[in-house]
């Protein structure tokens, strides 16, 4: 897409640090990382959301994010490596791979609360009812 | 598996608030949700971690979790909903689905970093050199 800054990367109009590439997928670093290696997994056909990309290319990205996992987590000595997809940035869909350290600093994940009485069955029926 | 808490819950041996179930996997409340409606998803054959799962399993879960993404995202009223897996905490693979809102106080992501001259190269390398 014209003027998606990941359509210019994956076609080499923006230069990136690329990790990964086939007919597919295309992968590089973020360039403003949680922690070094802090990847980014997208489709090179253009996508904008997670709900917009098509089941067999969205289990292919899954796929190989799963073997980048692994590699990633090897190349950086991390103690466990976290996938997310946010979808509130950039509008071309990506997955990110992020290297983690236990002694690194962050919330290992977002604060957690407590259901009040009722209300965890009421929010499940509601899901359930759609 | 015998001692695996999210076993005893497809199980039914644990009460849970389900979501959703088909002969592949189970979707249930996290019960100290993020937001309220927050959802684990889950296979029902145990498997430890995401690079555990087999590619076909992984793949339906990834198109399950899109459906109830829209789901979960219309029945909540929720901003956006984001996806995650860090996989610390119960060794049952699970991807998390979290209803987000602009205003609910929380980080939207992990803060970033800057690399240092030279280190993206450098990591980029090591990464595609495993």
């Amino acid at each position: 897409m014209n003027n998606c800054i990941f359509c210019k990367i994956i076609g080499g109009e923006i230069p990136s640090y690329k990790i990964y590439e086939d007919e597919k997928v295309f992968a590089f670093l973020d360039i403003n990382p949680v922690n070094p290696g802090h990847t980014l997994v997208v489709p090179k056909e253009h996508h904008e959301t997670m709900t917009n990309t098509p089941d067999e290319l969205l289990s292919y990205m899954n796929i190989k994010s799963k073997e980048l996992m692994e590699t990633i987590k090897k190349a950086t000595n991390a103690d466990y490596v976290a996938l997310s997809v946010v979808g509130l940035d950039v509008p071309h869909f990506h997955i990110h791979i992020i290297p983690r350290y236990h002694n690194d600093g962050m919330e290992h994940f977002w604060p957690t609360k407590q259901y009040k009485e009722g209300k965890a069955e009421e929010i499940a029926e509601k899901i359930k009812n759609i």
